[in-house]
């Protein structure tokens, strides 16, 4: 019973140290090693190979690296294979952080002082408080929830849009799509977080932001597929948003001369938003491994007909 | 009984009415009304007037608008009138979102990104997790405190510099001279939120910055005299700091041409990151007054000797 990992090897070599000190039980190859593939009951991959039942035709369960598991939808997991996302601490901090530097920013117009500072202007700008800045986040899985729980300690007013209806202290839930014009017109700043799915593609369009009261703000740390880019240009150029901070774009790496380097009101960071930490993440994934040797239910398994 | 008002007449105008409906038998005026002066019981102001003594000889509270008091400290301040500086949940909230912000910018690499914006360019950089990022806060008052917390919600290691012992869950406190440079030497980034008093101005100075970490990250919400602010400039330029987030200066506003403006590795903001909110302190404000009508502790009161 063993594991093939197939991802970084700066984090595949903290992984061999720890679970070679921890789980001596299981071995740990790093492709392109496999040892016997009749024993590899694990994949930890971002990618699927093709083949995949073939090379390994006991495996058991596909562990993404990531938090998301959209790259997997395309790929043709064997019948009896379960698919799992990473759900771990450092990750679901790191996105937490990053999207309170982002609604912070937003809210108290850090975009306008950097640029008053080239002007070399001092000038400060007028903002409601917090508690009437509306922060609205799209998807409330555990990355919407860890940074709704920060923003709301900071003071925040947070409501949530889903597709499963969710309950969470201190804040409005919208459900499904009945629902979403009312979520929409009641953010002041609207931060994506939604997984991506056959039903969110392109969610991002011109007829959502439309219904966004003029001015808002937009966090993108979704996926690239989620926005189309061209009505996002279109809505920083109108004034419909006021300002747009990215993380996640289609294509990654955004090619050269696409007009989102250029726009003024546009901040543009490259899909850093969250990381798997090899330090954090181990653990997890043998916690899960246990689990599932032990016949128990695990942590962030994947429903491939929802695809999340 | 009477209040005087002397500060911004926006804010003035809110407190008033608010007043009016909920504390009737207190009058309030804004100056330069006073109404009858020898009836001025509460000061409540920014910046004391000369001859205080003389226009209201039975002045029992100077109330200072702001978080605070070392305005004051160069005025004379009658025999028997207590100084209360403001500790309103706005102005807190306010805080530590933006050392949130600046603290996450830091950590993240955000300033280089959006250099990398500029250039084109999409290159992640590697960084440590949060839990490695060891924050240490010069100052552990309220607004101190307030940071820590929620950067510890984020994973964030912190440890704290005050001149007295301070016990707070989770987090390193250093105390007083002898434990400045262990302090110090513990710090990736350094948040200076100290209050201005004639033992901390001028602080942070070369002999300080050379104690940290080579390449560490400041943000100085404190006060502009805190700063050499030619010791910050070598600092950057040298590397010793790799970027600071500056918003307090001396003087203020920054008169044009100063190096803070230009510098490409500093962030500056123009005394933003904390702002007495009228809605959320006029209650502050009666519930002290209030309590001092009763003989009761005010929140806030100022220890005229140590000037905080």
């Amino acid at each position: 019973m063993s594991i093939v990992y197939w991802s970084s090897r700066q984090r595949g070599d903290i992984w061999q140290a720890w679970l070679a000190a921890n789980a001596p039980d299981l071995p740990f190859y790093q492709w392109p090693e496999t040892g016997d593939p009749c024993e590899v009951r694990y994949l930890v991959t971002w990618e699927i190979p093709e083949d995949l039942h073939k090379r390994f035709p006991n495996l058991a369960v596909i562990f993404s690296v990531g938090a998301g598991a959209d790259q997997f939808m395309t790929a043709q997991i064997p019948d009896g294979v379960t698919v799992v996302r990473m759900i771990e601490p450092g990750l679901v901090d790191d996105m937490a952080a990053y999207i309170t530097f982002s609604v912070v920013s937003l809210h108290r117009g850090i975009p306008r002082y950097l640029r008053q500072q080239q002007q070399q202007v001092w000038q400060k700008q007028d903002v409601p408080p917090a508690s009437r800045c509306r922060v609205g986040l799209l998807g409330l899985g555990n990355l919407g929830q860890a940074s709704a729980r920060v923003l709301m300690s900071l003071g925040y007013s947070c409501s949530g849009w889903s597709r499963t209806p969710k309950s969470i202290a201190g804040m409005t839930s919208y459900v499904g799509d009945n629902q979403l014009a009312e979520f929409l017109k009641a953010c002041d700043i609207l931060v994506c977080l939604l997984p991506l799915t056959d039903r969110t593609r392109g969610i991002l369009n011109r007829q959502l932001f439309d219904q966004l009261p003029h001015g808002a703000g937009l966090v993108h740390a979704g996926r690239g597929q989620h926005l189309d880019h061209q009505a996002l240009i279109d809505a920083l150029e109108s004034g419909k948003i006021s300002h747009a901070v990215v993380d996640v774009t289609d294509p990654e790496p955004l090619p050269e001369g696409h007009p989102f380097w250029t726009q003024a009101n546009l901040w543009l960071t490259p899909h850093i938003a969250s990381e798997t930490h090899a330090e954090s993440s181990v653990s997890v994934l043998l916690d899960n491994i246990r689990r599932h040797q032990q016949g128990k239910a695990m942590n962030g398994v994947v429903d491939l007909n929802r695809g999340y």
